[in-house]
């Protein structure tokens, strides 16, 4: 099998880098490959260091390393195209078409997608999350007038990783609310949730895996029986078809796409410029 | 001012043309853009809805819309490059090179690094995220064992967004420990700790940031009063220094570039294939 180390260099973080070079690199199923990381490479000393690094593993393994940049200034670019890898930055390749297109000079400045000059939507963010815990599984809903969006579903479908990171992604106000023995038994929805009506969201899971997760985190217990699960899940569907809550199984899906699939149907993902969400580079 | 509406568009969640279209778009500076996302095009019928509601604006607004496109098919692609927008696929400009040096085809799958073929990423990031809600704040110290990364810091220095941040995105199992009056009087490192010395990480903040956000938190507190700020965060930095623990100061950083620095730090970033982080497309 193919073996190669993908290098994901960036004058950031490199998070940019490491995703979007992660969904290039599993486009390739008979490859095997080991990441490395090398974020804030801000100088041309910094740069040559990673450059021997690269050199070094293409040395050792015998193969050509893969290089995912996100680099900013081009005096640290030049550094890094001489490395003995395949050196592709994701960067270079698209700001001369934006340039052309909106007839504007790019500001080849590090670091204006963070820190001080995105206060706002950085303690946007904060808020949110800090929101999130406190309106995480029904503990209070006194922010629920607040709330963005309310997630509705039984214990373990996914409703507070959800939260979280809408909340740390977005700067969205997630609250969510678990729906148990007490609801069900009324076949109706709580009090509480009734003025949110158009807020709210509903997980769902399949029975399996629910028994699965429950059964890992209290074994053989009523909690994750077979009987109890299908129950809940079905009490849950019932309530969700009951109020016209749209809702969506989460069974197959990443935290990424169920956050994104929420967003997208509450009409929360257009928004105007300075997003809330700061830009990893 | 030039004004802009950039699409985000994806077969997937939008999420990888999203970050890496901000960052790119935050490189010009005299430049208002609208962001709008689209995500989940995974059919012929949905991408020329998406090029009609494209050329709408372009029509409304009497510019071109910016396209930035994660699209791992020829065939919705085609469609897309078609619309009256500035089209720029991510996708498409690198799978050609890679595929070059890999010697391999790729395999144009929709969701690869998603779902099912990665539920053991995904199992690992919800387990992560539980792991860093039970072990917030020094709520109990019982995991520390299984930590990655332990942070400590005073009140409000940036531990728990870090935490949820490098559990949901990394999937690293974190916990962090407030310092607080009983460590400062004492002048070491609580008992709890003492045994993961080389797992600690601390944080700081700067006086004037850190007294605004307990302002936020409890206007008018001893907590938040200039003076009680200043002697925790000078007590913390002894702390650190004493036990020679290596610190960051939060103050100008983003949620992202503390997470990045810790776990570099830590030597955590370096993974095999198969990372915990699977890739949001």
């Amino acid at each position: 099998m193919n073996h190669r180390t993908v290098f994901f260099v960036s004058d950031q973080t490199g998070i940019t880098a490491e995703t979007l070079g992660h969904s290039l690199m599993t486009q390739f199923d008979g490859l095997k490959f080991r990441s490395v990381t090398v974020p804030f490479i801000d100088s041309v000393d910094k740069a040559k260091k990673t450059v021997n690094r690269i050199n070094l593993t293409a040395e050792v393994e015998g193969a050509r390393p893969i290089i995912f940049a996100t680099l900013v200034t081009d005096e640290i670019r030049k550094v890094l195209v001489e490395s003995r890898g395949l050196f592709m930055d994701f960067f270079d390749t698209f700001i001369g078409p934006l340039e052309r297109e909106l007839e504007l000079r790019s500001s080849h400045t590090v670091g204006m997608a963070h820190g001080v000059s995105n206060t706002t939507a950085y303690a946007r963010r904060i808020d949110a999350m800090n929101f999130a815990l406190d309106n995480d599984d029904g503990a209070s809903t006194r922010g629920y007038e607040r709330a963005d969006v309310i997630l509705v579903g039984v214990s373990r479908s996914g409703k507070t990783p959800t939260c979280l990171y809408m909340a740390l992604h977005y700067g969205i106000f997630p609250a969510n609310y678990p729906l148990a023995e007490e609801e069900f038994e009324k076949g109706q929805l709580p009090a509480a949730l009734e003025p949110y009506r158009q807020k709210l969201y509903g997980l769902t899971i399949s029975p399996e895996r629910l028994q699965q997760v429950r059964s890992e985190r209290r074994p053989g217990s009523r909690y994750a029986s077979a009987q109890q699960v299908s129950f809940e899940l079905r009490s849950a569907k019932a309530l969700f078809d009951k109020n016209g809550i749209a809702f969506l199984d989460t069974s197959e899906c990443s935290i990424e796409e169920i956050a994104s699939t929420v967003l997208h149907s509450k009409g929360l993902l257009d928004r105007n410029d300075e997003p809330a969400q700061p830009d990893p580079v």
